[in-house]
């Protein structure tokens, strides 16, 4: 019932979890059940209390970056961010790329019973910004192109895939997926720059 | 502090708002708090006590279908969706595009202090599919071609701008971009193929 973030996970991570739960049975919920306004106040009460204790935005931004852990954080994959999906990457080969599953609840929907089709767009965006991180060219976004081939179901388990596609400088173009099974959903090609100053060294290390 | 999702909003909206605050103020609460891992427990407790009166599954997805009111459940904009941003579009003219603005938080965070390239395509694609909505050309989503021109600096009123570019038998082009008054943070395109069946009427209408 309670998923585990993960053995490794912190104390933040672990709050996130039941954050993500609140989530989607809210959004199952009958809108006609009394007890929602209830449960909505006392969700308010516990984010006052919390809030007695939080950082300052400038603080945790700062916080984010400088301990290198920034990816915890992220609004696509980050274990620590409750609006994040549940996408797990890990590395292919060495400075080849990475491959990982997702599988998505309602509460990523857009058409009926299929993934919306700009959350299969972020979570590209990521896995290829990982592939060339791998290869040892991490960059931001300059560029993504996305094709759509098929609906991409929800409650599915679909994998995500991407590789270093070429460099030229600090240009890095890398290419991705997003599968079910042998059937192909998505496929993007990215362009991403290696800023001048480059980026901090675990910055967007997938976990 | 508590800010209203809209004079209109039923009560799954008016649910979805505290878990927003949950989840920045999670984001931002000291991770060596101690009282973080109580109101985790908290809010699973609050979890368990909803799921009890949640619709399957397969009802919500239906009856977000059929009462005509998707887009307020969209995890990217959705009202009804706490992992939805807050963008808020409206049509501009007739049968000529949507305009609206976004203002991000930390949880949006990608590079520090600038918004995630993946949560501003996800933007973008309900933006552009939107623009060829209100044209009459309510498609899916078949391509997407985004480059981003500067970094999107978070928790600054950005503008969001979509228009109907063409139009062919059952395929439909539309352009948006994103500003920060007058530069130009990212720059779009994108395909979209209406069913053949056809989409319900109100399916995505911006509210």
């Amino acid at each position: 019932m309670h998923e585990d973030p993960g053995a490794g996970a912190g104390p933040v991570a672990h709050a996130a979890q039941p954050i993500r739960r609140a989530t989607s049975t809210v959004l199952h919920t009958h809108r006609d059940f009394p007890g929602l306004a209830d449960v909505a106040a006392r969700i308010h009460a516990l984010a006052d209390h919390l809030e007695t204790r939080v950082c300052s935005t400038d603080d945790r931004m700062m916080q984010m970056d400088t301990v290198g852990r920034i990816v915890r954080y992220s609004p696509v994959s980050g274990s620590r961010n409750a609006i994040a999906a549940p996408l797990h990457l890990c590395r292919v080969g060495v400075g080849i790329g990475v491959e990982g599953t997702v599988r998505f609840s309602a509460a990523h929907q857009g058409p009926p019973g299929v993934v919306h089709a700009g959350v299969a767009a972020m979570i590209l965006d990521v896995a290829l910004a990982d592939a060339n991180m791998v290869a040892g060219v991490p960059g931001m976004t300059a560029g993504l192109t996305l094709r759509y081939h098929r609906p991409i179901p929800l409650r599915r388990d679909l994998i995500v895939r991407a590789r270093h596609a070429s460099g030229d400088g600090r240009k890095a173009v890398s290419r991705g997926e997003i599968w079910l099974g042998s059937d192909l959903c998505v496929s993007a090609e990215g362009l991403f720059i290696v800023p001048r100053e480059g980026v901090p060294r675990d910055w967007c290390r997938p976990e």
